[in-house]
C-alpha cells in the first residue's frame, strides 16, 4: 500500500512509521519536515499536498493542535484553533482527500482519551475529540467505493509523561508502539466507522 | 427557579416549557419570538441577551442549527453552520452566561442521537452532537460555584416524524413530553457532566 502519514515526525507518527514501513510504502508528511509539507488548518495547503502525492491507499493523520487552557480563562477564541486545526483539518483531509483516494482506501484520524476522561484545561481537546469520533461514525456509512474511515483515541503516551504527567495523574500511559498497532488495525484491517481506544 | 429557555417556541422547547413552568419562572427566548430574542451564533447577541435577562438559576438551550446534506455534496463550508450555531452557540452560552449564573445554576444543552446512531446526510449533526456531549463532560469538572452542565441527546421526536420519517426508518421516536423530563432531571436534579439519552 501507498500510505500518506501526516505528522510522521511526531511521537505517534514515528511509531506508526516503524510499524507500517515494514510492509508498506510510507510517504512522510509534516508541517515543516518530511517528503511533503502540509498545514492541515488550511484547505488550500491540503489540496496542494494531494496534488503532489497523487493517489493513495491509506491516509493516517497523527497531527492536530488544540488549545489547552483552564476553562475559566477560555473564551470563544480559545476554541478556534482546535476547530480549525485538529477538527476541521482532519475532516478536510477526508473531504478533499477522497478525490485522490484509490478504491478501498482508508482514512485514519487521531482523537484522544480526553473526550470521555477529561482533565483540567482539556475542554477544547475533549470537544474536538468527541466531534471527530462521532464524525467518523457518520461519515463511514456514506463513503463510496469501499472507502473507510476510523479514529484512534489514545491515552496519554508513556513517551509524553516527562512533560504531561502532572496533568494526567492516575492515567495509565500507553507506549506509542502499542498505539501504532491500532493504526495498523485501521489501515490493514477492514473495519470502518470505528474509534479504537488504546 | 428563574429559568432561561432558549428555543422556547420549538417542539422540544414547548414541551420543556410545559414541564418546568408548573414549578418555575420561565423566561422564554427565541430567535424572533418570546420575551427576549437571541441569535446564538453571535456572541454579541448572547451577551446582550444576558444583560437583558439578568441573573438566572438555570439555562436550557433547545435551539441550534446544522446543515443536513449528503456527505458527497459536503465541503468545509457545509460544516460552518453547525460549528458556529449549534456547537459554539451552546458553548458560548456557557462561556458568557457563567458571568450571569447564580451559584449552583445549571446549563442544559441539546445534542441528539446522530452522534452515535448516524443517518444519511447527518455527518455535520453527528460531529456537533459528539463535540457537545464531550464538551459538557469536560467543562463540568472545571466549573466553579456549584455550576453544572449537562446535555440532552434525544432520539427523533414523535412530533417530527411527519417530516423526518424517511430519514429515520427503524428509529423508535420519542414524545417531546418524555424528552422534556430529561431537561427537568438536568435542571432540578444535581447531576453534572452527563449526557441524558432519551
Amino acid at each position: 500500500m501507498k500510505i500518506l502519514l501526516i505528522g510522521a515526525n511526531g511521537t505517534i507518527g514515528s511509531a506508526v512509521d516503524r510499524e507500517l514501513s515494514q510492509r508498506h510504502e510510507i510517504i512522510r508528511i509534516g508541517r515543516t519536515s518530511g517528503d511533503f509539507q502540509v498545514d492541515i488548518s488550511d484547505s488550500a495547503s491540503i489540496r496542494k499536498l494531494f496534488e503532489q502525492t497523487g493517489k493513495f491507499d491509506a491516509l493516517v493523520c497523527a497531527a492536530g493542535n488544540v488549545t489547552f487552557a483552564p476553562l475559566n480563562e477560555m473564551t470563544e477564541e480559545s476554541f478556534a484553533l482546535g476547530l480549525k486545526d485538529k477538527l476541521m483539518g482532519q475532516v478536510n483531509l477526508l473531504l478533499i482527500g477522497r478525490e485522490f483516494a484509490n478504491d478501498g482506501a482508508s482514512f485514519t484520524f487521531t482523537t484522544g482519551v480526553l473526550s470521555h476522561d477529561p482533565i483540567y484545561s482539556g475542554a477544547s481537546a475533549a470537544l474536538v475529540n468527541g466531534a471527530l469520533d462521532s464524525f467518523v461514525r457518520a461519515a463511514a456509512i456514506e463513503l463510496p467505493r469501499g472507502l473507510r474511515v476510523n479514529s484512534i483515541s489514545p491515552n496519554v503516551l508513556v513517551e509524553a509523561m516527562g512533560k504531561y504527567a502532572p496533568y494526567f495523574r492516575g492515567f495509565k500511559p500507553v507506549p506509542a508502539a502499542d498505539v501504532a498497532l491500532a493504526y495498523a488495525k485501521s489501515v490493514e484491517g477492514l473495519q470502518t466507522g470505528q474509534t479504537f481506544h488504546i
